[in-house]
Order: C-alpha cells, then structure tokens, then sequence
C-alpha cells in the first residue's frame, strides 16, 4: 500500500519522523513543507554558531560525514520531497488537504494527505514592552536571526549587549558574546534567581557566582520595562537602572506553535499545545505531531508539560515514523534532562526542582552534597556539587541537580538518574546505583551513592542539615548570638574563621569531639561544618549521643559555602 | 541494648560496615580485625600508585579531608576499634567466639561477638607452574605488595617486565610499569583476546591494538609454561617464545578466601564462595558477609556470580551495617558495572558481553554503533564505539561495552544503561532513553539512543549486519571472488580502496545509489560499508527494495575496521 504523507515543518522532528517512515515503507511517498529556507538543522547548536565555535550556519545543518541536509540530500539520500518557503495556511480535515502558500510566488495551493505530520515547532516569547521593534533586538529562534546576530558581533558593532532572560539559551548567548566576542554583557531577569525551574536556589548561587566570575553581570529580581534608541536600540530601561546596549537579545521563553491545529479543531492542552496520545496522535488519528509544537506527560508530576528540546523532538519523530508505518512505538513522556556549559562548569539536572517539586504539591525536601568527582587519590579530580530532591515519607525521588566542570561527569552521574527517574526510585535506588568503578572516573562510593545515602539520612531525621542558603540567613543574623558555628576541621582549616569571629565561630575537630563535649555550648543554636559534610554529619551523631540535639549540620560545608559566595573567612566581626 | 559486633577484615567492606553500624547504634561495640598492618585503603588505586600517580601509599589509605584511616583514626573518629595484625583462626558458632592469633606477638586468645562480619576479602590465583617463589615474580594483591614493586622499578631495577594475565588488574599494571617508568613491558595472556568476559572481540581488538600502538606488547592465545632464573627471575617461558624479564606479574585473576566460613560450616557458593541472602546474611543469622569473600546475585543470568570490586563491598558494607542495627537494607545482586582507562582511552560495561550471553545459554546477538560523543558540529569531538548485546526475540538488553577517549563521556553512557540494566531492558528503552542533551556533552540522536535503534533494526531484520570480525574474515578469503565491498562514501573516501583493491571494492555513493543501480552485481555477497554504518545501512535498505537483498552492512564502518586495525587502505592486492 503506498501512502502520501505530509510533513509540516522541517527542522528536528519532521525530518526524523520522514526518514524513519521511508526505511519502513520505501514504497510510500513523503512531502515535508517549512515556511523556512534552511531545514533539518541543530538548533541547539545556536549559541554556538553565534560565538564562532562552529563557524559557519551550513555546519548545524550537515551530517556527520559533511552532506548539507537541503532538499537535494532529502530527494537523493532519502527519497523525501522537501519544499522550503512554504508555509501551511489551514488543514481541512475532512477532505485531507492542506492549503499551502509558496512564499516566493505568493501562489496558494491544496496538498493531499492520507497521514499528516504537524512539527511547526515553538515560537519565541516576545516581551509586551515598549521598543521590541527597534534595530538590535532580537530573539534567538532559527538560524537566520543567528546570522545576523553574528554579523553584527564579529563586524565589531556590538560593545555591550542585554540578555534578557537567565535560562538556558538566555545564558548560553550570554557566554558566546562575552566569552569569545569580548562583549560587555549583562543578563536581567525578572525572577530572584537564575536558571529558575533548572536549580534550586544554592546550585543557582554558584552558577550566577560563576558567571559573574568571567565578567558577566546578572542581574536578577529585576524587570525590563522598555528599550530606547534612536531607530536602533541603544538602552535597556529596567526598574532598577539603565544600560547601555547596541544588542538586545529577548530569551524569555517559547511557547506550542499550534495555531493550525487550534484552527484545525484539534484537541490542545491547558499549555497550549497539541494534544498526543502516547502514539504521539492527535485527537485526529491521521494526524500525528510531536516536538515543541506539543505538550507531553510530564512523568515525575503527571500532568501535560512542554519541554522544548531537541533531543526528545528526535526521539518523538522516530515514533511517529514507525506509528506511520502502522507500527506501535509509544513515547511515554520526559523527566526534563537537561545539561547546560557555562564557561568552565557544567550544571544539569532531571525531574523536579525543589521548588519546582512544592509547587507541584509534593511534601518535598532537598539534599546537597559535595565530593569529588572521582578518587581522592587520583591526582586530577575536581569537586562536584550535588542536589537530589525527595519526597518526604516515601523516600521517593522527584529530581537530581547538579554541578561540577566542564567536563563529561556531571552529565554522566544526571545519564544515571535520568534513566530510572520515571520509574519511581527511592533513595535507597540511588544508594545502590551500580556504577562502574575505577580510580580516574569515580568513587567507590560514589557521589550519586553518597547522595543517596545522605537523603535517607536526611529524610530518616539522622542528618539534620541546614543548605548554605539558611547558613547564610543565620549568618545574616548571627548579632543576636543565636547560633554558633562549630568548625569540625583541623585547627589549620579553621582557624582564619576562628580569627575573624571569635564569638560566633569555634573549632573543635570532629575527631576530638567526643573528649571535648564540655566545650560545647548547649545554650546556642549550633550549626555544624566542615570541609564538605561528612565530619559535621559524624559530629552531629556524637553530639545527639550526648543529649545536645539543637544542631544543624550545613550541606556541603565549607566547600559550598565558597562555591556561592558565602564565604566568612575574610570577613571582619564586629562580635 | 548494647551489642558486640566482631568484624573480620578491615579493607573496605569491614570499615564500612563497621561506620554505619556506629551511627545507627552508637552504643554498641564494634571491633575490627585485621591480619595486615595497613587497614582501610583504596586498593582499586594500587595501579595508580605503582605509576606514580599517587605518589605516597599513605594517599589510598586517608580520607578526602587528608587524615589517615588507621587503628587511632577509627577510633577517635568513628569509636571503633582495630587490632591489626591480628589473624582470625576459626569461628566457633555455638559458643560466639573466634580463635585469634596476635601475629606480633605469636599469642593466640578468644574474642566473643553476639554479631559477626566476615570481610575477609580474595586471594590471588598463582599459576601452578615452576618458578612463581622466584623473587621479583609478584601478585598485585595489596599494599605490601605495589610497594615492593614500585620500589625496585623506582630504582631501576627493572628493564623488562611480563604481565600475566590481559584483565582489567593486568592491563592497568602494564600500563603503569610502561608509561610512567618506561618498563618494556610485555602481556600474555592464555585466552585468544584481551579482557575475555569484559568486551566482545571487536571492542577487544580496538583496546588490543591501543595497548601495541602505546608501546605494550600483548600476546594473546598463549600460555605461560615456567618462570627461570637464578634466584631471581629472568625469563619467562611460554608455549610459544622465552621473554627476558626482571619482573613478573601474575594477575590471573582472585578466588573468594572463603576458608573461615568453610571450616565453620557456613553455607558456600558454587563458585566457593560464601552464601548470603539479600540481607547478606549467611546461613548462619548472626553471621554476615560481602565484599570479595561472597558471591552475589548476578542480575542478568539469575546465578551466582564472583565481583571482586571496591565500589560494591562499599555498598554490601553500608547494607550489613543497617541490618547489624536491626534494619532491612537489601542488596539484589549485581549486573557487572565497570570501566578503565587504558592510555589514552577508557573502556567500560555493564552486563554480559556476546560470548559470556552466549556461554550462559541466551540466544544472543549484539549490534556496533560508532558515533562523536556530543554534537557532530562542535568542534571538539571524538568517536565513540558502543556494543550492545540483546536477546533474540524478547529484544531484552543484556549488556553493554563501550570504548571511547579517557574523559568521562564513556562511562556516562555506561551509568545510563547500568541503572536500568537489572529492570530487563529492551531495545526501545535505550532508543528512548532520555540523556540530556547540549551540543558540547551530547548529541540530539545521541549514540545510546542510536544504539537502541540500530539493535531494534537488526533484531527485526532490517538491519543485516557484519562485524568487523566477520568483515575481517570475508575480506581474508576475498581470493574466492565471493564478496564484493560497496563502499557508499563519497568518492574522494573511497578512491584509496578502490584503487588498491579493484576487484574486490566498488565506489557507489549511497544518494547515487538509486540511480545506479544496475552497476550493482547480483552473483556476489555484497559487503556495504561508509564511515560508520550509517549510509551503508541506507544503502542496504535501498538494495532491499531494489530486490538485491544478498547484503550485510559492516557495523561502525571504516572507522571501525581502522580501529581494529583492519583497514584494507595500504595493501596491495594481488587479486
């Protein structure tokens, strides 16, 4: 039997989905239409076309082996018919056809369907501001406003540039105009933290550290109130200053683009997207669609969720091939696994934020943990900066976060949990994750089984732990004499603190502990520290042996501390 | 209620068990023993600190904080007590008490235990052969040991040096002795390929042909007759050839030292191991063990299994001290995680290779994918090799084996598929894995996800695929005008090939292929290959339609066969 298909949009999903279909039904006949010129690129790969890492636009849009994916490569290599500049006006459902305008011509036209494909993809969140349409402001949604983003950097006409927008793609611009560029760029964004929904509040701080560290200024808690320039923007007005910009880049979201199946009738969910069933089919079964223009199940809350992202487009465009083949495949939904390099450091997470996971409703709580990336004893290594956040009383899982280097590792401890997430793991799931074990690539315990073990411990009342976010509060308040640190590091790794507040911070090793108990105030609030948690954790059981129980033992000690800037060392008391 | 817990052997099982017993129960006593002077260290890291890598042995016996784990350090830290040099003789179960003998001192005594752990680890196998008391012929089984040898290599002591035994133990010795000290170092092993149990023959020869072009010779398919010298060894004599050596390394693998258990009557494995339940139990209740001296569970064929490997007695330890305390904490088994680096890449699995599904009666195949380790069009990229084994039929995931650069990337994958390899896997749950994507960690397809697909193809025929074995094979008897290789790469990839080879190579690139089909013969077997597999795979799909179904499409490509060092570039033909 051979079946025309119809394929609306050409860039991730649809040329899957096409090529997919045509190695199970050779026989059958595909068309993919996209109002665009350049189809069946790596959008991803954006933020690094601007900063000149991948030099030219033709390189995100070529195979491995260096063919450009252009309608010839689809006509030679795959037997798929691509028509570009031709953007779909209406689907009429009834008579399976697609009303078509050729945009070079103006010519409109019908297109038959036996099965059609929708991937029109998302569309860019434009800020409802004054000065979105002056000369400068862009968006960062396809290859041709990349181009001419780039033009106008690498020609010397940018000095200094506002994201607007601290998520991923709004930060990921942020290092390619500063980075490579030398650009002076600043990041506004209106929420009081960055990378909201993608960390919780203490990863946040040390990324946000680590950026404004390499030269970027972020400015969070702050709304953009309009761009000013004359025919070209030149300011960015926002409730708190002004600054000065020659580039504004917009990156504050996107949203479903599912005007043609509202249009069409079809069925949409309360975020606006298609609606799919698990075959990745509309509420019209001859209509499949996937990628950014749907909302899926998120599997860790169960409600419908969009999850722009490349990689889940792919993998829904191969489903939706063999289900055009009469085949079964299924895509149950996504956990939301993300990976994202900032400068030198790498955060990534799967599943739910803290704060993301209390909004949903859980009864949520969260663990940090701080260790090495691989052996002590191995002579590279480089701390790793973990969060894992669960449920209290099951013990159930519902996110991981982290951050470490640039390199390979923190997406590879994310790799493990993002594999088990949607199945409902415990704590104890991630104690025992069976992960391969030598020297140069990890601990024989684990991070990630460290991690495990300090939630259960956490959630089991044994480790009672204060983040570095309520360190620093206490800290912020420690004039009242409330509370007291207990440094439970040698005297060489204290005692500049010990120096600097003589009143609030006093060192007694971990290992002394238990023959020094006298020393230990039980009129004071005490928080706990070390290097990284672990001395402070053993302490806080000898301390609970001893009946002084008003302790709190502060998650990745000292190391975290630093990490966000929350250093006291150099500090002055005027305790 | 206050409980003496006796722990024999303190590693790494033992000190873990002993801390988490501690914190959960800290009013009971716990006492190690151990019949060595150096307790509680890394013995994973023993390669590393023969190198030179870790420079003091101290290094793998201290925390990450730099204090070292001795007698006074369980102490005062963690209120254990350890007697070193202390052997226990026997285990009287009735009475709770276990003979032991000071081996400073000669005395021998009883110590009583209402809870006991046996840690008591492996023993190294020695080859039943002449020659292994000569000195300078050494087993790599602890502290002691790798200082002695690093010692003599140190001082230059040694020119010459044999491995026996081409493990992961063997291997990581070799590679040490070779790159840091300059040894010329040699392996042999009895086996026809390198690491047998661990990588299929393909990823075998990839790592084989690494170790040789880093200056190790390794001589596969031999057997070690005797060990010669006077006093000292000399030379080493196989079935095969005499290589001079001033040292030799017997890394033939460890047996569990079950010998306490056995003579106590505990319950033992086939493999003469001690038995445990999920608990780690033996049959005796108030007796556990984990670690080396047990066989556990192995997840994917159901028996016992032997998996000497820190990471999991860390585990098995932190298991045995909650039940110690009266809790419920189970350990399953294990699915065999592992890696290594090897120079300058990293080889790594999980699960069963093809030969080991085999052996243990699965009906098993397996595919080979060769892709970049993150996005094609970042600039820093490398290919990565991956195996994946499957069950025919079910498409039940059996293992997997990978080799890559040494960064972290290959154990990242690894980490995704270990974590659900025990819940039976099938080929679509690693097609759809969702790893997190970003051009510099990943790619949108990223190979896992390709490596599902391509397993699901081949298992449902469409992909008919030759390895670079099978390809090596067919190429050897290529006199017989049988086969003919379709190279579908662009001509300027081919042309070498062609050229060198042209009766036995032909150059149709895969988006000619359509329309050249009639230049395709239909009386020879047809090899397809392009770079990696891809095109070739494309190419056959086409000859399928086209009727020319007499097909295989060579796994991974070129780059395969180049890295098996099969690559039929350079030769001249004869034909």
């Amino acid at each position: 039997m051979s079946r025309q298909v119809l394929i609306i949009g050409a860039v991730a999903l649809g040329p899957k989905a096409a090529c997919r279909f045509k190695r199970l039904e050779p026989e059958s006949r595909v068309v993919m239409i996209d109002q665009g010129e350049i189809i069946s690129y790596g959008g991803c790969g954006i933020p690094y076309f601007i900063s000149g890492d991948v030099s030219e636009p033709d390189q995100l849009q070529s195979t491995s082996f260096h063919m450009l994916r252009d309608p010839r490569f689809f006509r030679d290599v795959k037997d798929v018919e691509v028509l570009t500049r031709t953007r779909a006006l209406s689907i009429n459902r009834k008579q399976k056809v697609v009303a078509v305008r050729d945009e070079r011509s103006g010519e409109t036209s019908e297109m038959p369907y036996d099965l059609l494909v929708l991937a029109t993809g998302s569309v860019p969140n434009r800020l409802p501001i004054p000065g979105t349409d002056l000369d400068g402001v862009f968006t960062v949604s396809n290859i041709e406003e990349a181009v001419a983003i780039r033009n106008r950097v690498s020609r010397g006409l940018v000095e200094q540039a506002v994201v607007v927008g601290a998520g991923a793609i709004g930060l990921e611009v942020a290092e390619a105009l500063s980075d490579l560029w030398g650009v002076e760029t600043s990041v506004v964004e209106i929420r009081d933290q960055i990378l909201a929904g993608f960390l919780g509040r203490n990863l946040a701080r040390m990324a946000h550290r680590h950026l404004q560290t390499r030269g970027v200024e972020v400015n969070t808690g702050e709304t953009v109130l309009r761009f000013e320039g004359e025919g070209k923007v030149e300011r960015v007005v926002t409730d708190q200053r002004i600054l000065k910009a020659d580039l504004v880049i917009m990156a504050v979201g996107v949203r479903p683009n599912a005007h043609l199946a509202r249009e069409a009738g079809l069925e949409l969910t309360p975020g606006g997207g298609v609606a799919v069933n698990e075959r990745l089919q509309t509420s019209d079964p001859a209509i499949y669609a996937g990628g950014d223009c749907v909302e899926i199940t998120h599997l860790i809350t169960g409600k419908p969720a969009h999850f722009p992202l490349g990689s889940l487009a792919n993998r829904q465009g191969r489903v939706i091939g063999t289900n055009l083949a009469g085949g079964n495949a299924v895509f149950e939904g996504a956990v939301g696994s993300w990976v994202m390099k900032i400068f030198d450091i790498s955060v990534a997470g799967a599943g739910l934020t803290l704060g993301a996971a209390k909004t949903a409703g859980f009864d949520a709580a969260s663990t940090l943990v701080v260790q090495f990336d691989r052996a002590h004893f191995f002579p590279e290594k480089d701390l790793m900066y973990l969060e894992l956040v669960v449920e209290k009383g099951s013990g159930r899982v519902l996110g991981i976060q982290g951050l470490g280097n640039k390199g390979d590792g923190m997406v590879g401890r994310i790799n493990a949990v993002a594999a088990i997430l949607k199945d409902r793991p415990t704590t104890a799931d991630i104690s025992n994750l069976e992960l391969p074990y030598s020297p140069p690539f990890s601990s024989a315990m684990d991070i990630l089984n460290a991690l495990g073990n300090t939630a259960e411990n956490m959630l089991e009342g044994r480790n009672r732990t204060a983040d570095p976010d309520f360190f620093a509060q206490c800290w912020e308040e420690r004039g009242t004499g409330e509370t007291l640190v207990i440094d439970c590091r040698a005297p060489r790794n204290a005692e500049p603190y010990v120096r600097s507040h003589p009143w609030h911070w006093k060192n007694i090793p971990q290992d002394e502990l238990r023959r020094r108990l006298d020393e230990v105030p039980r009129d004071r609030k005490l928080l706990l520290v070390c290097n990284t948690g672990v001395r402070s954790f053993e302490a806080q059981r000898i301390l609970d042996q001893a009946g002084i129980s008003d302790t709190l033992n502060v998650q990745g000690g000292v190391a975290a501390l630093k990490k966000c800037g929350l250093d006291p060392a150099g500090e002055q008391d005027d305790g």
